[in-house]
């Protein structure tokens, strides 16, 4: 996979819990920061989308943990787009410490709603070109 | 301050930070579910708040620490209705232990905003003669 | 699945995000709460397996989204063992509304990590039992 | 009040609440973050400080909201120390946006626990010469 932006942050005191490692939930706190980032630097940041009535909500999230993450570590996210459907889209991330050892993987599965939030409806054509090009550049 | 009501919640691993007790911050998370219950007693449940457009923000909020909240505790809260004003409200919150021991306290005020928005307006008197019946029964 | 446990909870204000439902990392929040209440049922507070030593980290979790959890919902959510493995076991998470709809499903898979913390290990016996106990009566 | 540090950060998805705007218990979690950022500058980065078993919980915070602060939004967090004692010291925060507009305060009162923790202890010398150096370069 190679990224098509990379997001960074830091593991917070509030990350870790009883554990002494990070929450695994929030990793996906985390992949959702790098996705809000990913997007908006596609021309798409969240608030125009939800101000003008796009919703793009999740059907599916999971993640993999391969090392904890700790205290004070600054963590990079690479993102990716790894598959893009007509109503649909996938988006991949890795986590890696700055030695680029791979810490832990995510993945959402995003639906694009219609206007009646019942069903969904193909996704709007200027994010999906986007989306596609940052998929696999060839196929556009 | 004879408590108005009370709201009881269990100490989670993911309250508990890198120092092993209970992150301060997530104290406010459990006064305002403490608050929400309250308004849901009072017949002011927020959802239907929100849907009729009745804003009442924060203003202000504040806590005082004095034993840390450790994990698998049960933790009751006594929430209070400290004062009431003509646009504005403090709630008190008193976090005790299974033994009755007060463990931290913390206090939100609140002000009803207008409908535009930008500046506070008057407490619907609905709320506002159920919350002076919560703060002081005499006064009605 | 038939339930081993359940758990409830209402969604509350900070449950929400800036979609108008609740943010779909929370999901795993709500998922954990529900399995430290099922290791608890199961006579294994995670506080008491911290403390001897026991680490039960997550490699994997999962979830699907089917229908959105709004603001003031009560949610049970029905847990239940999957699977159990020599060093690992898999616990599923279905959150249904009070008339029953399933809104949601989640996953998610722990091993049992060494003292040393590098590897997994045979998962304790005692656990291990009361989980297969729970996953289907007739194989113990 | 002259920052002694700045701190960014941008307001994601999951910071708004079902109101619309940051659930004000979230400006305590990127208050801690600042004040995170502000200790590591200072060389003293929490993770250093929690395995060397020099704990520095907060007994009290608060926080004053202006103007709500919205999805997308970038915040400059500009952090001061505005006291040390003996024993304890204050963090001030000001949560500005890109235009310079104050949007909220906080402040966090923080002691310093001898290693039995149950009391307070004075500050390790260096920290208290380090904020005190922050706090006002004349009283050195």
């Amino acid at each position: 996979m190679t990224p098509d932006a990379t997001y960074a942050f830091r593991v917070r005191l509030h990350d870790i819990d009883a554990a002494g490692v990070m929450f695994f939930g929030h990793l996906f706190r985390h992949a959702h920061d790098a996705y809000e980032s990913f997007m908006a630097g596609l021309g798409w940041p969240l608030a125009d989308l939800i101000r003008t009535g796009v919703r793009l909500p999740l059907v599916h999230a999971e993640a993999d943990y391969r090392q904890p993450l700790c205290l004070g570590e600054e963590i990079q996210v690479e993102v990716a787009c790894e598959d893009v459907g007509r109503s649909a889209f996938t988006i991949g991330y890795r986590f890696c410490d700055v030695q680029g050892g791979l810490r832990a993987t995510a993945r959402t599965v995003h639906v694009h709603l219609g206007p009646d939030s019942v069903g969904k409806a193909p996704l709007p054509e200027a994010i999906r070109s986007a989306l596609i090009l940052k998929h696999d550049p060839r196929s556009v």
